[in-house]
């Protein structure tokens, strides 16, 4: 059933041992809302948990280390969770159809729980939970107020993406105005790199090659560059986002060296090319503007594959 | 004269025939508050004229044809524009000591105007402009409120930065409700760059040394850099904000060359670094976070001499 701010706000308050829960590998916006929720039920005397795993290093200063006790849970809420596929594995199991509350922001929520309150015209789950306690007239202190700044945050790249709206500005307004140091925040999220990250941005940057008339940029990472800037493939990702940021292309294109000559190919793509369609045309997949594919041969070899059916792509445009 | 928003807007009321100058080098709160104010100005009726230039391409969307009429101007507004001597050469040499009202942001305005709103506060002398006119009641289009946005934006780094306050943000929501398309613009600024710009940023990327345990990362940009990636100085602004990204990063430098060996140097800063004290004993200022200076030397030379100011302020903190 579909609920309003109120109802929800007055089922929480009429229940105790509440379980909270999120999606698995939680973002800014999972570990946000779940602690900020943590911490409104605390000030108003429940007993609370939470369930939540691998929350990202830079994300660790909302923890609530009171949060992981035990106890047996009579009510479950769930927060930025769209459907119980993406809970974490060990959560799953248990709670898949045994969620009492939902609160959420995807306008994609199956509307798995019992009760759902979801405003899908809101940037953030922690947006939700501000505009809720705030009609409830229930006063936020700096701390609940900092998780649901990095909510926030996180889900609309610091403000910049088109989920953000006048209300979600005046919500992080009225956060900052709640003690929230929001600039050390922010650069700790958004503006902060590692040496050997910039280290390697710098190698992957020298690499780029742009074909098709400046329509397709390719850069090749090679094995040794990882070695050299003393970094993992994993801690790389974000480098597939730089090809496609240049003016002018459609396919930015990242090719990572593997072992035994396999190469691991990310095309992003803006609009309307079809990333996922060229992608499996090379056998791989993914989204729209963000897909990819696995190819064997010589790094030239592989390039020249990769540019002939972006290339061909474009031409059906 | 130091006035508030309703002398400042009654004296525009007051005034015809309108010269608007602000900063060379003009960045987005440069372009935005000249056009907004032009903008609101021709909305008001009266006779209005802007002498700016080398407007960065990303914000030629603000820009106004009709502002470069030729007329004898009776008033001299400036925007944006904390001294004199950061006006263009030109404009410098005729209007020095002509200015009638500055419209400004900077704590280090050095009061050159014969009347002065300043609101040091504000995150953008767009936040100025903005507040003025809506304590004076005027309604912006969307047009005036483009302008606005896109300087509130860039000063801030789309509100990431310090300067963002609980009032910034309550502007930029108004400014969206008036029609502002925030996330495209957001693109075009921040997640968009020119292939000039990508080469230019690889070299400078190249030339990245740090010093002091790497709590200072420095940048050095010479001349041949601009011309082999065909690329200004104005539009290599962004470059300033490298440096610092980089994790343990207490100052983070860049050394832009210039004629006749002398440097431009920025100083952006974390907490509690404090830039414009350091510049400011280089004969610069601007910022607590952000602030620049000139030198003359070797480019080893002045960074010497930057590297051994910031080595002295890091040991004072």
């Amino acid at each position: 059933m579909n609920i309003n701010y109120i109802e929800a706000w007055n089922m929480l308050n009429s229940m105790d041992n509440i379980l909270l829960i999120t999606h698995s590998n939680p973002d800014g916006d999972a570990v946000g809302s779940i602690f900020a929720l943590y911490g409104i039920l605390k000030k108003l005397g429940k007993n609370v948990r939470c369930e939540i795993k691998d929350i990202p290093a830079v994300m660790q200063m909302l923890v609530r280390e009171d949060a992981f006790c035990d106890f047996r849970e009579d009510f479950v809420v769930s927060v930025d969770l769209a459907d119980p596929q993406l809970m974490m594995n060990d959560i799953k199991a248990r709670y898949s159809d045994k969620v009492d509350l939902s609160i959420d922001h995807h306008e994609t929520n199956v509307t798995y729980a019992k009760n759902t309150l979801l405003k899908a015209d809101a940037a953030a789950a922690c947006e939700v939970i501000f505009n809720m306690v705030s009609e409830a007239g229930f006063e936020i202190d700096t701390e609940i107020a900092r998780c649901l700044y990095v909510g926030l945050a996180t889900d609309t790249g610091c403000f910049r993406y088109a989920n953000t709206t006048a209300s979600t500005l005046r919500v992080a307004a009225s956060l900052i105005e709640k003690g929230v140091e929001s600039a050390k925040i922010n650069t700790d999220i958004f503006e902060t790199k590692s040496r050997a990250y910039v280290m390697f941005e710098t190698m992957a940057m020298n690499s780029l090659r742009t074909y098709l008339d400046g329509k397709c940029a390719v850069l090749l990472i090679t094995k040794d560059m990882y070695t050299k800037a003393n970094i993992t493939e994993s801690e790389s990702q974000g480098i597939n986002a730089l090809p496609r940021q240049i003016e002018g292309v459609l396919a930015g294109v990242t090719v990572k060296e593997r072992t035994n000559g396999t190469y691991k190919i990310s095309i992003r793509s803006r609009e309307p090319l079809n990333a996922s369609e060229i992608c499996a045309l090379m056998g791989g997949g993914g989204h729209r503007l963000a897909a990819g594919c696995e190819l064997s041969g010589t790094a030239q070899s592989v390039i020249n594959t990769v540019v002939k059916f972006v290339k061909q792509a474009i031409e059906e445009l």
